[in-house]
C-alpha cells in the first residue's frame, strides 16, 4: 500500500511514522508513506494556500490550486483513494477501515483551522471522512488515526499476540474485564472463577462481563449488532438484572 | 492546566507536542504538557510492565503495578482527572472536552496493543474514553486527540481567526460549503449568490446548505439537536425537496 499525506505540518508526523506499528510496516515493506507539503504547490511568490471565503464570515479557506496540483502530482493518483480529513464526513467506523485496507493507493488531505474550498470536495476528493463529534485543530491527528487503524490490519504487519484486540468491534460486544500478576494488590483480588482453571466458568463468566459492560455503556452496539438466539437470551437476563440492581 | 501522558512511547508525542497549537499553548504557559514512561516505574529488574492474562487467552495484560506507582509519582494527582483511552469507553464528544478543559490536572494513560488490568480501571481511573468505534495499535494517538481538542479551548490559546470552526458541533449542523478565490478554476464557477454581496441571501443560502449537508450525512445530527419553530419548518421544507430529488 502507498499513502501520501498532504499537510502543512509535515512535523506533525515524525514521531508517529517512526514508532511503533507504523515503523515496523514500513520497514517490512507493507507500506510506504509519504507526507506532502502542499505549499509547494502554491502558485504565487508568496506561496499563499488560504485566502477570504467568498460571501463573508470568520476563517480562511485553502485554495483549490495548491490541493489540486499536490495531488497530481503523485504517482498513480487516479487510482487512489483521495480522503479529505473533516468534522462534516462520514463517521469513521472499523468496517470503512476494513474496506481501506484493500485499497492500493490513499491519499489523504488534513486541513489546518480552516475549511477546503467546496470544489475540492465536488472534484477531487472521492471519500470524506471524520473521526468523531468534536473538534481538531487540523486534520494531521484525523489521517494518523485512520492510518494507524488501517496499517494495522495489513497481512504480515501484526503478530498474533497483538492481534488479539482486532475483533473488538465485529462481536457486537465490548471487552470483558482482564486480570493478571499479582493475585492480589492492595488487597485488590482476582476474581476466583479466572483462578479456578475450569474453562467453560471462566467463558461463561467473560460473556457476562462483557455483556453487562456493554448495556451500561453502550447499550447501542447491542442494538446495532445481530446476536444468535442463545446469546440474545443471555442479554435479556442480564439486562433484568441490572435493572434489578438500580 | 497540567497534563501528563503515561506510555511506553513517548517518542510518538514529540513532532504533535512541539507543532501548532499545542506548541503556541506551551509557549503562552496555557499549559504544561508531560510524558511519563511508565515502563520506568516497573517493579523487577527485566522492567516488566505486562504479563499473561488470568483465565488465558491471546494477548498480554498491563500489570497495575508500574501504572499506579507511575501516577501516584505525579503532583496533586489526586485532584486530577485520570483518564483510561480505551475502546471500551465512553464516546468521546465536543461536550466532553467542554467539561475538561475546566480540569486543571489531567492524566491520560495509553495501552499499546493490550488491555488494562481490571483493578487500573476499577480503582485509579477516574474516566475511560473512546475517540471511536475503530481500532488503534495504541491509546497514544487517542490521547492526542483529547488533548488536542481540549488545549485548542483554553483562553488565548486560539486566535480569532482560528476559533471560527469551534462551534461546529453546538449548532447541530454541519457547515455549509466554503468557497475562496479563484471565482472560476477548471471552468468550476462560485456559486452566483456568494458574489452578490446580498447578505441576507447569503445567510439564508448557507443555513439551506447547511441543512442539506446535514440531513443528507448525518442526520442523527439532527434528531439530536432542539431547533427552534422557523428551523424546524425549514428542515422540513429541504426534507421534502431532496425527497422529490431521489
Amino acid at each position: 500500500m502507498n499513502i501520501h499525506i498532504l499537510t502543512l505540518f509535515p512535523e506533525m508526523f515524525e514521531g508517529i511514522l517512526q514508532s511503533s506499528i507504523l515503523k515496523k510496516a514500513q520497514e517490512k515493506n507493507a507500506v510506504t508513506i509519504n507526507t506532502i507539503n502542499f505549499r509547494d504547490f502554491a502558485t504565487n511568490k508568496h506561496k499563499t494556500v488560504d485566502d477570504y471565503p467568498y460571501g463573508g464570515g470568520n476563517g480562511m479557506v485553502l485554495k483549490p490550486e495548491p490541493i489540486f496540483y499536490a495531488v497530481e502530482s503523485i504517482p498513480n493518483y487516479e487510482k487512489a483513494r483521495i480522503i479529505m480529513m473533516t468534522p462534516q464526513g462520514i463517521p469513521y467506523t472499523q468496517k470503512k477501515a476494513e474496506e481501506l485496507k484493500k485499497e492500493e493507493h490513499l491519499i489523504f488531505l488534513c486541513g489546518h483551522y480552516e475549511g477546503f474550498d467546496e470544489r475540492i470536495r465536488e472534484h477531487l476528493v472521492t471519500d470524506e471522512l471524520s473521526i468523531g463529534d468534536y473538534v481538531l485543530t487540523g486534520g494531521e491527528l484525523a489521517a494518523m488515526v485512520v492510518v494507524d487503524s488501517v496499517v494495522r490490519l495489513l497481512p504480515g504487519v501484526l503478530g498474533n499476540q497483538e492481534s488479539a484486540e482486532t475483533d473488538s468491534f465485529s462481536s457486537g460486544l465490548l471487552e470483558y474485564p482482564q486480570y493478571t500478576r499479582p493475585e492480589e494488590f492492595r488487597t485488590w483480588k482476582v476474581p476466583e472463577v479466572l483462578l479456578s482453571g475450569h474453562h467453560q466458568k471462566i467463558e461463561e463468566w467473560r460473556k457476562k462481563e462483557s455483556i453487562k459492560r456493554t448495556l451500561q455503556r453502550r447499550p447501542d452496539l447491542i442494538q446495532a449488532h445481530q446476536f444468535d438466539a442463545k446469546d440474545q437470551a443471555l442479554i435479556k437476563t442480564i439486562k433484568r438484572e441490572l435493572n434489578h440492581e438500580n
